[in-house]
């Protein structure tokens, strides 16, 4: 592998390949359009996935949502319905249960017989979960969901739609949604963080193979949204945690919504919504491929000095919380109980 | 968050912190000394894990291995007996599949058995396995194994282990063992590069957490390891993958093990076992705490420059095999099936 790198000529490659981009990044290309795409989108009966749904909506897309509750989701469709630009447009929305391989793929068949046995052209994945809490206090069962609510309820579309594709010999896009957990971590994110994380790697391995079938993949790492969601993992997020996203503001839906449609237009395969993604995004870049390079050298220096600069205040204020945490773990029975 | 970073005196903090450290690694520090101490040793009985048990068992550890496999595990405890340095210490090996929840926590219950119920000191977590392949061709049980076997045969010991601490109001060492398919993926690796990422989410999530019950978490990202486990991975790797790694050469076990051993008597949290896990580590280094603020620096700019340009070598590597790779399905019987 080191060998691959090619750190003999890698400066003059990177002056050229700068050069490069920056004259081709000038030159008019033709964007992806969501007109008359037939679009996917998990999670579209609240929060970012109805955003999403709405705008690609707006824009003249087709458009089904799946997600597990009916209500919502009757709602979510009568709002697509008040923005439809034309009566051409098909609009429709699904009920399943999004953890399950099986449903997933379910979901995917319905959703398809509504444009002639055709796949969808770009899957965007919103589904998910947070319930965040302190290590100690889960189980087995605790994390087994966690992984489900994070990693499966997307991977498994992921799946499904890959097959699909493939063997109906046709291209598509994959769009995840992951989080800057994605990223990074910190206390009261072992059963969130873990499948965040396993998304970006998924995402980078099926980016690889994905070339071989002529479809593309992307994936937006964003902070807190404000979203139903939000409001219920801050029911069991740990006091710590809340004092440590204390200066945090959640991005209304809308806002990452666009940001996320701009990002596939673009064709970035990491989509960064903001300067703080972004910054994030330049220091954990690894392999991945970089956007801007002058301006991502900027964010990465900016990185490099702050977030570990962060993740010292991180944790001298979790070191603060020892004893009150010690009580709060007696209060719980923790030290008596045996599972 | 933003605020977190203080940008505004960030330089000057980062040069007082780097005088600051630099001084203090000039100071003698009491190292972790394995002599005496319970060490517990997942996949102990071959590759990585028993190359880790037989270096502490050299340095006068008392050593527990747990693996699946009995034959294997005996064989293993006989290799540790040969390297005893005394009569005291304790080495024995135990038979449980750590894919499994209860297990994982009767593993631990039984070792720490033969230690007055005390549990171990440290827990080094070798156990996993890899299995590449296509993703097209996966479904959503080789999925889950995949996740089982980088992922939950770790982190359920890690659950055992830490509420077994917590509760016995001890505190200990998390030793997670990962890949550098941790920090970056490619082509094949859809059921392995998910789980490992997965760990180093989690391990920067525990790290956060346990630094309330005076324990620590570290994590090693290494390469390719030239053991039983690497020769049955190469068995079911695409073509395509042994191509792009063909000019990899896997590390011998015992070097591994040295180096894990190492980084956590230095106090590493991620540990990078050769230069090129320390550009990879420091170009994906996010909020993760540096080593070596100035060498770290140094491996940045190298991996900032090297790994976007290998991942373009890799990209042209796997375009390269299209229609080769659409005769393979065809031949498999892919776009005739329909699971």
């Amino acid at each position: 592998m080191l060998q691959y790198l090619g750190l003999e000529n890698g400066v003059i490659t990177l002056i050229l390949s700068t050069l490069f981009l920056a004259l081709w990044k000038m030159w008019p290309t033709k964007k992806w359009d969501p007109r008359g795409q037939f679009c996917y989108v998990t999670g579209g009966s609240s929060g970012l996935g109805l955003a999403v749904a709405i705008a690609l909506t707006k824009r003249g897309a087709h458009v089904t949502i799946v997600a597990r509750n009916e209500e919502r989701l009757a709602k979510a469709l009568a709002e697509l319905e008040k923005t439809r630009q034309s009566s051409n447009q098909i609009l429709r929305s699904y009920s399943f249960s999004l953890t399950d391989a099986d449903a997933s793929y379910a979901a995917l068949e319905a959703a398809s017989k509504d444009h002639g046995n055709k796949y969808p052209d770009t899957v965007f994945m919103c589904a998910g979960a947070a319930r965040p809490g302190f290590f100690v206090e889960e189980d087995a069962k605790s994390m087994q969901k966690g992984m489900d609510n994070t990693y499966w309820i997307q991977a498994y579309t992921a799946l499904a739609y890959t097959k699909q594709l493939v063997r109906s010999q046709t291209s598509g896009k994959l769009v995840f949604t992951c989080s800057l957990l994605g990223y990074m971590s910190l206390i009261g994110y072992s059963t969130y963080s873990p499948g965040k994380h396993a998304l970006r790697g998924l995402a980078e391995s099926l980016r690889s193979e994905l070339i071989l079938y002529n479809s593309s993949v992307h994936i937006m790492f964003s902070g807190n949204i404000d979203s139903p969601g939000y409001v219920e993992e801050n029911r069991t997020k740990p006091k710590i945690t809340l004092e440590i996203e204390s200066t945090d503001k959640p991005t209304a839906p809308d806002v990452l919504a666009k940001e996320l449609i701009n990002g596939v237009q673009r064709g970035d395969f990491h989509i960064a919504p903001d300067m703080l993604s972004n910054i994030i995004r330049s220091s954990t870049t690894g392999a991945t491929p970089h956007h801007n390079v002058l301006l991502d050298v900027l964010y990465a220096l900016i990185g490099w000095i702050g977030l570990p600069l962060w993740r010292r205040g991180v944790d001298s204020t979790v070191l603060k919380h020892r004893k009150e945490h010690k009580d709060y773990l007696a209060t719980r029975g923790f030290f008596k109980s045996t599972d």
